[in-house]
């Protein structure tokens, strides 16, 4: 459950523990910092990080060591860095018996808050049909309010228990609706991205459907725009991003609006890019002065550094290129690609060639909102991926070469998606001056006798079990190839708790 | 937690509630029994199935009709089936409010309880050097009884967790924790068949983790089947099956005398096959006179129709036909085969030669001891075998037929993984005759104000979403998209309860 906004402004705090990130993507890290306090200030900002800390969990000494709660491990660090201990509200301690530590919360780079419905429904359909049979119905009931505040209360709070403090959202082409889901963003605490779909395409688009002309499109877009400014200006917790669906949806037209008001407004744009052969197919017929799916949004001033486009399965040398030329992003959505049966993004050729990329859970081509999963779902589609290139021609090392390490994958999830979403200098890894966004990770350890404990913690402590024997690299391997939201005890989102299951 | 054994024997009771379950594989049929009553007698044994109940859920009426717990409706089918309402113990009601529904048990045709401890690490490994890495020094450890027991007393709660009533394990080659496995499954009331791993070959075996003969391997095999049967004489339970780890651990005079052994004593058979192909490469060089892989176990009378073979990712069709020629299973493990980036198994050409088929979750080369998630992963890799198979030049219909539909991939794991261990007549759906081996299988309905209930809830009621409109259909593929053992109320094995977190 989700505290009230009343918890914050807060006072500052200190955090304690093992914290774990991945601040480096070459070579590959999984940087681990073991009896660590970092100090969050009033802003929510981290002001200093000390490691192998003495004295850290000295509470037995009961004479006085433990003033406020804090140890005299905890006390000299505080003082160490310019701070009073006076000043400090609280320490909170995670993990310190091993079984758990404080990771960067996750950046989720592309989800559709408006299809959470149908997580788990989409039959055999591959993209232009599931968006026909399940998508394009679904997202027409979100002219209702009532709706749209049942599944976007909902489907804030679910990716907030999965550990994502930053998200990346598509709503659907109502307004109303979509202001909404920026408010409950900023109600909950969720850093967050929110873009109201522009779709004004006849020929592509259901009657049912679509808006009424690429200036309605506009407008609408605009008025959100201004809506989420309203409210927080500078955008430090929620931004409005230009989303126009993806190229056949919109009208030239329209989408050369779009890039001028991106341009004009220095706003962020996420659309979808080269998803499925048959989407690429119409995209030639619609396009075809443009040269490639890419030279489309290019063309419309839609491929800039703010840009992050979803998929990215298909490209051709010369996009990815293009792409990388531009500093635009590609949000890696695995779980949806093997869904829909869109094939297999080449991550390590996109990241060869110098492209930003994060990852997307593609709710609800994706059937999971959680980051951990598309972490894990990218490190197995990258052990494919050899298989695929195997038939192409390619040589037992190029194929070793496409697989994604935990560590590589965990980059992809945090400081990766932070970097496609323009926050790498403020959340993503562990770093003085940066913000706290993390979250807690705990994990079970087995008894010696095997057996679970009772019915209620049992409940609570999810499924990876920890034998104790296991290194920190271990113990993050485990968490990411079996963990779930049970294993995400608290989650903070700049400075303020938005979760707590501990 | 489980329940003590002390719960059985007990006396006929009814379950009661909607019942789904697939007892076709063509077409894929997912079979929903509303409103139904399933008598289960003193021996765990379904005595009646009765649909479209009148007055089922009549609680309300208090004048006399609810006596002993069962309303008018139970009691009418009670009677009408022969039975006598004093002799019913209890009537055990699941999701009658439509959130909820009787499954037939899991069925996991391959994995490795001695495992457990090394779920989720693989590193970027494949299949030999996994072997070297990271699994024979984990197995060489259950020497140690103390350990065996601590590791296989987890691994079968696990399985029973998510929902597995009967599960083929491989132990290690230590006899007396094999037996220890054995007698838990027993303690703990899952179905399962148990195997001593047999591996005496010095050049591909190491030192440490080697049996010292074809003839002890041969022996210690037969005292773990004489010790299962010593407990268990006819096999109701918990039966022995004959497990060569895989043609390159033995030696010929072993292979031959584990073939002589089956077929004397009438024992089922379980190994791998064609998983990776250095392991192919090693198995031609090996064993060049037997033409294949599939070829060497037939040599040696290990292709039986009760053998079960892990994995068969690049079977030739020769080898295909030779495996359906002998009524021999496919224990179909996506999980592990995605993991150790082994690549695809071709299922629909499996199902289309006739092959039987189940799923493994292959523990720990697969991540996760749930055949839930195995069914998904079937579901997914089957969307990206097409991708595959249009490299080699497939047709649009082709690739499309290569996908798994929910239907089917819920059969293999249950009616599928059934017929693969030779207990279709017993388990696997729901028939007049066959035994109780069942889960109660819960989702969560969304309020309307779309937010999360109190903690204690939610921490239990898992991540599926229900939001009013769903089918039964559409339930089940959220489910087996989306769900996990939180969504596993119920477990019962041969009618007995093993598994309560309702």
């Amino acid at each position: 459950m989700s505290p009230s906004p009343s918890s914050s402004p807060f006072r500052k705090r200190i955090f304690v523990g093992t914290f774990i990130h991945t601040p480096i993507l070459s070579p590959p890290t999984i940087s681990v910092l073991e009896n660590a306090v970092v100090g969050v200030d009033e802003r929510g900002v981290i002001g200093f990080i000390e490691e192998q800390v003495q004295e850290l969990y000295d509470w037995d000494n009961e004479d006085g060591d433990s003033v406020d709660g804090l140890t005299k491990g905890m006390r000299n660090v505080v003082v160490k860095n310019g701070w009073e201990v006076k000043d400090v509200e609280e320490a909170v301690v995670g993990g310190y018996d091993g079984s758990g530590w404080w990771f960067p919360g996750f950046v989720d780079t592309h989800t559709h808050a408006s299809q959470l419905p149908n997580t788990g429904l989409f039959g055999t359909t591959t993209l232009l049909d599931w968006l026909e049979t399940y998508t394009f119905p679904l997202e027409s009931r979100f002219s209702s309010l009532s709706h749209a505040r049942r599944v976007y209360s909902r489907a804030v709070t679910s990716t907030i228990c999965h550990g994502t403090t930053t998200c990346a959202y598509y709503a659907t082409i109502h307004p109303e609706s979509t202001n909404l889901l920026a408010d409950i963003c900023m109600e909950k605490g969720q850093r967050a991205f929110v873009g109201k779909v522009c779709m004004d395409c006849k020929d592509t688009c259901p009657d049912y459907y679509r808006e009424e002309s690429a200036e309605a499109s506009l407008e609408s877009t605009k008025a959100v725009v201004q809506h989420i400014r309203s409210k927080d200006p500078k955008g430090e917790l929620v931004q409005p991003i230009v989303t126009p669906r993806f190229a056949p949806s919109c009208t030239k037209a329209s989408l050369a609006a779009l890039g001028q008001l991106a341009e004009d407004e220095s706003l962020p744009i996420q659309t979808h890019i080269s998803e499925n052969k048959g989407e690429i197919a119409l995209v030639k017929q619609m396009f075809p002065e443009c040269g490639s799916y890419a030279g489309v949004y290019d063309s419309f001033h839609l491929l800039t550094p703010r840009t992050v486009l979803a998929h990215a399965v298909h490209l051709h040398d010369a996009e990815v290129k293009l792409i990388q030329d531009r500093g635009s992003a590609v949000s890696h959505c695995p779980l949806s690609n093997t869904s829909l049966g869109s094939g297999i993004c080449p991550v390590r050729k996109l990241l060869d060639h110098g492209v930003k990329v994060g990852l997307g859970t593609d709710v609800s081509g994706g059937g999971s909102c959680s980051l951990l999963t598309a972490a894990r779902e990218a490190s197995g589609v990258s052990r494919l991926l050899g298989n695929f290139e195997e038939l192409k021609g390619a040589s037992a090392r190029d194929m070793e070469r496409m697989k994604l390490s935990v560590a590589e994958c965990l980059y992809l999830a945090t400081k990766g998606g932070a970097e496609c979403m323009g926050l790498e200098k403020k959340v993503g890894s562990f770093e003085v001056g940066m913000e706290w966004d993390a979250q807690l990770v705990r994990l079970e350890s087995v008894p010696e006798d095997g057996d679970k404990d009772g019915e209620g913690e049992q409940a609570n402590e999810g499924i990876v079990q920890c034998w104790g024997n296991e290194s920190w690299e271990e113990k993050v391997a485990k968490w990411m190839y079996c963990g779930d939201d049970r294993n995400t005890r608290k989650v903070y989102v700049k400075g303020r708790l938005v979760h707590d299951r501990s």
